[in-house]
């Protein structure tokens, strides 16, 4: 059935026009550089045919080779600045990554006045704001499609497909050793450490894996997202997060139970009180289509004012998914090359001087619905002690489990969803319980996101 | 939680610029031209801040007045010519639907030099390439992401975001429709006449309902899809269109039982054999994502060469899910106004030399797995014929329900699963077995897909 094939679509009726030759530079060599090269190689017609341009790789910039892409007919260099100061280049790509000598490269590269192709999000995230303002001083584009869900194309979808809309909230899987974790736990009743372990061995978690399961990747990812969504400058410090290394398997099969799925999403929400902006484990209705998107997939679930709801899905890594959003930005900086700055989509979707700050909304302040589980004693009058708490604090229970203790067992786990709440409400309600007699240990707190 | 509200999320540090002026005229004003207004004017600050243009209705057409949205502040005229021929107008946003007006009016606009947005995909469909070439002559753009699932931004996606990828194949629920009586059809075991008379009362479906479950709606939308994944002209004589009136409820649940659900698909596939664009009811394994898209609701599934899958789900239909598209084709074309056409995206995302025709595979010779039900007398030997005919074809059977007669009924369903197999041959094996005289009726036959 529909197998995938590699094929070359179009057979130029006539070369293409040798006035619209635009030279790449790109810096890096690793997985998403390799990616990029095998593209536009392999797809050199298309690429052409589509852009009305002559895309050649005029020089690459590495300190190593590498055996995942075919550099024979490349000229590499080992100082990856050659790239910027080569006058020949006209689109700079930057994916070498980090935040330090990529901001150098970037700032120079643009001072002498190369349009930027970037996949680093974490460069965006930090120093976007920045780079927007000497990019526009200069006139030139900084192209960014590749730093967040890979190969889907949600910030091209956001900025300009969804450009009339009032966005009023995005929640999106966009990290995809966190959501291969999660599926892993759903699907076959693993536990965290287990599957992590895989994970690295499988090439999508890093040796150290915090950046992923601590959810630092995701929050660089959600700040460009809302920064697009919203019209507001880049501030990664806004963002809250929380990581899924908490999540137990008793977790993940307690939500089934209550028809939910457990995801990892970078959230923010637009609302009269503020700008959300958050990254944690939640429990989403099984119904949703997000919450069926599996193992390393992103999406991206994106509600507008006049649209509704959509949702974008994808890869969310690997060498070519990310590639095809680098190519894809080449192609629109090319096309556009000589246009007037004014012609260009903003860099953040917003006319620069729209781009404003706008009341955030601290965490303490935000309201969700919760899963609770806590180890309580199996003897009469706990959950009304429990229900009291909640029910003094303007909590009320939505749904719960409580099932027979064990043989022999003296605590049993007590689950509670819990109707939209203020955070400090809730917190202050959970500390209450957690100083009960009849309550063991700590409670463990999912947030629930009905997604609708 | 994620709850809607309207809000204008930017405040203009200062005004547009004047120079920025776009003027805007509207044919037509019917559901979607209202949503088209309603959101220029309930969004005008954001439209403007990420335009960077002042955005102005300076007049509409129509013959009659609507009361979905407030025409007090407009200037209505009568004959929508006045609109192409008002020399104060920069963009025609062309909402009158139709191909034989509608053709007329945006062709005369072009050649006044209006730049043209369009939410009619059965004049893209069936005029687009002449429409294109004499735009092209003109220098003008012709827009129409409004034309294929509504607000859903697929043609961007394609057109620009997936640009670097060879695009193998494509399939998309592109008619709500039939997706929602599909979808009714299996939630409540509702008979298909049933769901569509509640769909025209609830103004999902047309009093005459052929255009959408005969699938002429989803064929006009698939060869837009197409052209634009394989630069190929506009050929809506090549696609293979089958509805979904002969689908039961049986084959509904027959199918869920293996595994699959029923979707109308409008399928585009590219292979060395040459081009497949199809329009029929398929199963799909109910493990895909796509399967799961309910209701009234659009997706479609995309694979590219680098990308791979990637999916694209929301509203495809309705006045402001439609008029989010119109009006993000108006912004798109407001921002590249003065600029030079070889700036500008391509109409069909390849520049129009490249445009060119391809092998195109007849029906006859496409592969596909197959669904087969058929009442067989209840008497032995009659599967081993059916098994014989198959094998002589050179057709396998992949799974199969069989159930046991009820009392005193002398036919059973038979429900087989085939491999895949060219068209051709399994209707011959079909003819072999309508022939046979413990076969009673026709053979009902659903296309599979794996869609991987």
């Amino acid at each position: 059935m529909l197998r995938g094939i590699h094929l070359n679509p179009v057979k130029p009726a006539r070369p293409v026009n040798p006035a619209r030759l635009v030279n790449i530079g790109i810096c890096g060599l690793g997985t998403v550089a390799s990616g990029t090269i095998n593209i536009l190689n392999r797809n050199k017609s298309v690429i052409d045919a589509r852009s009305g341009c002559n895309i050649t790789i005029v020089q690459v910039g590495a300190r190593r080779d590498n055996i995942k892409c075919d550099t024979s007919t490349l000229n590499v260099t080992r100082d990856i600045f050659d790239v910027i100061n080569n006058p020949d280049v006209d689109i700079v790509v930057e994916l070498i990554g980090g935040t330090t000598v990529a901001k150098e490269l970037v700032l120079k590269a643009i001072a002498n006045g190369k349009h930027i192709v970037t996949a680093n999000k974490a460069l965006i995230a930090h120093h976007g704001d920045e780079i927007f303002a000497a990019a526009k001083a200069k006139g030139v584009t900084v192209a960014f499609e590749a730093a967040v869900a890979g190969g889907i194309p949600i910030i091209k979808s956001i900025r300009e497909g969804l450009a009339a809309n009032n966005i009023e909230w995005l929640a999106g899987i966009i990290n995809g050793t966190t959501n291969f974790i999660l599926t892993e736990m759903r699907d076959k009743g693993r536990a965290f450490d287990d599957v992590l372990k895989e994970a690295q061995a499988l090439g999508y978690a890093e040796a150290d894996p915090t950046f992923d399961v601590e959810g630092i990747d995701a929050s660089h990812k959600l700040v460009i997202l809302a920064s697009l969504a919203f019209g507001i400058p880049l501030d990664v410090k806004k963002v809250f997060t929380e990581g899924i290394t908490k999540i137990s398997t008793e977790d993940v099969n307690y939500a089934e139970e209550l028809g939910y799925r457990i995801k990892h999403l970078g959230i923010a929400r637009r609302s009269a009180n503020g700008i959300e902006l958050r990254v944690h484990p939640t429990l989403i209705p099984e119904k949703r289509l997000i919450a069926n998107v599996d193992g390393v997939m992103n999406a991206v679930l994106v509600k507008g004012d006049a649209v509704g709801a959509t949702l974008y899905y994808g890869a969310g890594a690997g060498g070519e998914p990310t590639g095809s959003s680098v190519v894809g930005d080449i192609i629109d900086v090319a096309r556009t090359l000589l246009a007037a700055p004014e012609q260009r989509v903003p860099y953040l979707g917003f006319q620069t001087e729209f781009v404003t700050e706008q009341k955030h909304l601290p965490m303490e302040e935000i309201e969700t619905a919760n899963y609770l589980r806590m180890s309580a004693a199996d003897k009469p009058g706990v959950l009304s002690k429990i229900a009291t708490i909640l029910s003094d604090s303007g909590i009320s229970i939505e749904a719960m489990i409580q099932k027979e203790a064990k043989e022999g067992d003296a605590i049993v786990p007590l689950i509670l969803l819990t109707n939209c709440v203020q955070e400090k409400k809730l917190m202050a309600a959970l500390s209450k319980i957690e100083t009960l007699d009849s309550i063991s240990g700590s409670v463990q707190r999912i947030r629930v996101e009905s997604l609708k």
